[in-house]
């Protein structure tokens, strides 16, 4: 029986985010034919129980309670990182350093300067690098991209898109790391979605005129202390595609009733597409070449003929999940680590979601327009 | 039997909304119990025989080549005007020194200084007047307001408002007077419906930031010759509402697919609303209050809940149409006239809309942001 | 100026189906260019004072409180009748029998006796018949009809068809002519529905096999005396189609929540369509054919292409109601009696309703499969 | 570090429902805290190279072409059968005499005979089985049953079910083991979930009329040889349940276009129920006491609010797919084998099925009514 190479993984933090990865870690390898084994290696949290708890939880060979312990051990191929956010920089820079591949948690950093340094640090160290943006590993954003970049729509005219949430609704929810002036905020922690979708669909943004809103100006603390919030609840931009299309995003976190409104409408000369995060197994396509009278929005259901659906399931309609998404992720990753294709969405294009974040902030508070060109 | 007094109608144009108005004149009678007996009087078109055409199709007593036969007519106490938008001022001028009543269909006029002339001049002779906004007469319309008014989303906090269709997005499709410098494009023509609506809803817009875009530069006009297109294609705005709100509006007459596209989503402390064009007997609503597990957005379907809907029919569910909305209009209208209600949009209203209408342009060219007090 | 003919109407009953044919004759001439021009002439009631309050608001000439006054009327073509079930028979046997054309809401009859001999009554004299059935007057089925006799479909092979709504869900609610044992239940008052559907589109019912069920066992009545209910209050049956298609169609007036749930699903080789009530302006099709990953259900919007929706409204998408449907329908009959169509639904075809309705009744009773010839 | 037990897992079958199986154990414990830790010990194929490929890409320790292995080993302690149907009485008696758990992929066997022969073994034997039910595994289904148990809509009063696809549409498809006459068909197929679901959330179903139809009579083998098929293509049943309601199911295989129309419908005297498997994360849900004119189907969405969706996912609307409905299933038989719940489906739950499926079968050869008590 001929063997694969071993791929070793140490993850640093234990929370959902760190159940993500381990699960697709796992999974990866299960649904799909990868060039590699995967080992559980090593896994980090900040106390021993903690890491023990996760070690077991999700199969993990060895634990620790010094994330420094992952980045020293020889055998470990990959870091996950899925640390809090202000952690990200050091513990990619150490990593990198050590000649690991880094998988890093959304956002790549709060900062641009330090996702430019991260970034630099990782193409000269000629490592591969992945930042979490599962969404665009669906079939479904797959097929529309597919769709678009063969020009079944035509020429691409305008665009919308969305991604509102509401879990920061109640404005008695309580202040926390995402609400920190240096990176926080809706449009930074969903309208970055909103973002790397209208990119991975139409290409280079190149103009950004933003608006954006604190709604609620103050929350509580875990200790109770009134703390002033100053990033937005609401950020929109209208934006100018160097294709020539224009169009708008919105990131919102106190959409009341929305759970997972990441939507994008697309308007070209030839058709349209419409899609919804509230429904990620189908997207709509308008076609104007249709027969009079028949025409209209047709529904496609997600299946085999949308890679890789079918790698989970064998029959359309069935339904893939979130979860599935990061499996996807997981499994380009790793293709990418053995050179079978490139990273989804590597620290560069991390970096580039942060700039444009940033971009679309200072836009908002000169009010005026800025280009927004690759750094 | 006690008979009721003669409102006669006199109507300039004979197309489409000339149908419509006649339509909506007939019907109102029969659907509401309206102060007025509604005389069909007279009807003026370019000729005699369209002007005969249309008396008979539509049930006129009278016809005219010349318009100003039904302003010198004693017997006339409203005059509708559908003629070309080039035509409203001249129009409206003249039925108001008349002392006529007068019904204007959208845009009131092309320019904010004409729409302000009609509009004092009507004030001054004391003339009941009105614009066809009729979107704004949907019942779920009038229920999304009511909600909205009697808290039942809580504060407001940020909005969503599209009037998007397809009628200009081939290319090959003429030059009208749809294109026309003054007062043409997408913004004007669509996008007014979503201002409308907008400020139907939430209240007075304070501050606009304008993005207006020409996709399609040149068209072919009916000779076949080529024209420069300078009005925009797609229209948008940032908006701050008085009330505090954020949010958006667009208007596009080239998205592909789109028939009726008048969407709005309003986002409230306690509530959502969403609804879109598409479906014009529904509303969406949530509510935080819902038991745990069992909350979601619910469909409202129209019914004789939500009045003026069981005027039409006894049976929820069963569906109005969109002539039934200018019927409703129509009703609204008389009854202001017979001194009952206010009127539903008169010309002040139509001039808000031209007001909010250049401002948008006006910021969009300037690149800032532009206050919109009322005028 | 060339004048029409002029066609006078009487109209029997004027309750809120009175009030559906009044407007209807109304808006078809404005609507429609139809061979007559009608005029509302007589209308009657229980009593001089309803007659009279109806004529003022529908606009009829004259009015009285003996229908007998509208068949002996010599002006009079036309007799629409909108009074109890009970006096369907009575009232068109005598308008048949003074050579008028009579409209009559559905039910026909409440026995197939009757409605056999008022069918042959009518044929023998000549005059035009009409059943109320504006269901499938919608552009939206007429679509559907002529998508599958023109093949997209394919051979159609299985077919459910419901109407259900929950009007008399609430067993509080009151003991009423409908649930009178003669003609009463939800499959005479819905499922007929779902059945001249079902025949609309796909052709001749040869076999049905009923499953009816009583579910609220007792009513009181407008004395609050308790009445034993024996019609059903839910309606099944299996169906074969003399194409070779099987199928199933449901009647439920105690569908809690629906409110227009006339809903049709039909499969073919080909092809589908699925349609639901709840949205009169839609139908969704699917064609096998359609490109690999592309195939979907279409949701096609009503528009010009689907005649007669441009004679409401220009532009695609903007929706008519079931008032038009009306309309429509009283346009279809004008023209039949104008000789330019067939009658859209006449007495033979209200006969061939109750046919079904007594059949599945009897199955269902007998627990056993009944053939349905025409009778 | 305490260590969970060990709990090792034989699988006879390694296609689409064996990956299914595998992935299902491996990711049951990560996404669940189970009482044992999972070995994938052994895997049995026909032939040794697809036994050793499954057992590389899932992740067994041993791999077989001979399945007696897996029963003969003394460490295997559950017996997972995704074999051809015809192979699982013998698999899962054999396992069950050798004392091990059986998880048998549907049905349990064609024949109702042989489900009983099993079923009666396994009880006797006292060891956990289960049968592959896994759409009742989803937590959307969990909770309509728990709204309907609890009362949520009051007495239930009328039912439909379908599961429907197109996956046999194709007249041109070949003929298979599903269509031999000992078993298989559309009913046995797909009504089998149909069945399944009803008596779930309803109860037990006393009595059945059933209408099943051979739609495509021929089709052609492997060897491209003529065969005739007398198994249904769409198979139908009306419901008497125990409780009172009733109802339909319908099975289907040909039903152009659907993919996963595994839907149900239930009115209650205080609510209803709307679910379709095309979107498995929604339910909707009507209820009678909401205020007046705010009534209408709220769409629930899939949420930490509704177990076990919170251990896949921590925020609501995000989706889980297909595969993570085996997971629940797999997670769920292993605390029932570690003595913490039920088994979910076990095999007299799946005798049950085969029951109503023979059930209904017999009927629509009869034409006649039938009970269905339990056996």
């Amino acid at each position: 029986m001929h063997s694969k190479s071993k791929l070793r993984v140490g993850m640093v933090g234990t929370g959902f985010m760190g159940k993500a990865h381990a699960f697709g870690f796992s999974a990866a390898q299960k649904v799909f034919d990868l060039p590699f084994e995967i080992i559980l290696e090593m896994v980090a949290d900040v106390t021993v129980e903690a890491a023990q708890r996760a070690a077991r939880a999700y199969g993990f060979n060895q634990f620790t309670a010094n994330w420094r312990d992952i980045i020293e051990s020889r055998e470990i191929d990959v870091v996950s990182i899925t640390a809090p956010n202000a952690l990200h920089k050091e513990i990619a820079l150490a990593a990198i350093a050590a000649g690991k591949h880094v998988y890093c948690e959304k956002p790549l950093a709060p900062l641009v300067a330090d996702a430019l340094e991260m970034t630099e640090a990782a193409e000269a160290a000629g490592v591969k690098t992945q930042v979490g943006f599962n969404y665009l590993c669906n079939p479904m954003m797959q097929l529309a991209r597919a769709m678009i970049a063969e020009g079944e729509l035509g020429e691409i005219r305008s665009y919308r898109g969305i991604h509102a949430e509401d879990y920061m609704a109640d404005a008695a929810s309580p202040y926390t790391f995402r609400h920190d002036p240096a990176g926080g905020g809706a449009l930074a922690d969903l309208g970055s979605h909103a973002l790397a979708t209208a990119e991975f669909l139409l290409g280079p943004i190149g103009d950004v005129l933003g608006d954006c809103h604190t709604v609620i100006g103050e929350r509580s603390d875990a200790s109770g202390t009134k703390r002033r919030v100053e990033v937005d609840d609401v950020g929109r931009a209208f934006l100018r595609f160097e294709n020539g299309a224009n169009g708008t995003i919105e990131g919102n976190w106190i959409a009341t009733g929305r759970k997972m409104q990441h939507d994008f409408e697309v308007y070209g000369t030839k058709g349209a597409l419409v899609y919804t995060g509230e429904r990620l197994n189908e997207l709509l396509f308008y076609e104007t070449g249709a027969k009079t009278g028949r025409q209209g929005f047709r529904r496609i259901e997600a299946g085999p003929d949308h890679p890789p659906y079918g790698q989970f399931i064998v029959a359309p309609g069935h339904q893939i999940g979130f979860n599935d998404l990061k499996t996807i992720e997981v499994a380009e990753y790793i293709r990418a680590i053995g050179g079978q294709t490139p990273e989804p969405f590597n620290f560069r294009d991390g970096l580039r979601i942060q700039t444009l974040v940033e971009s679309i902030h200072a836009s908002s508070r000169e009010r005026s327009w800025r280009s927004t060109p690759f750094t």
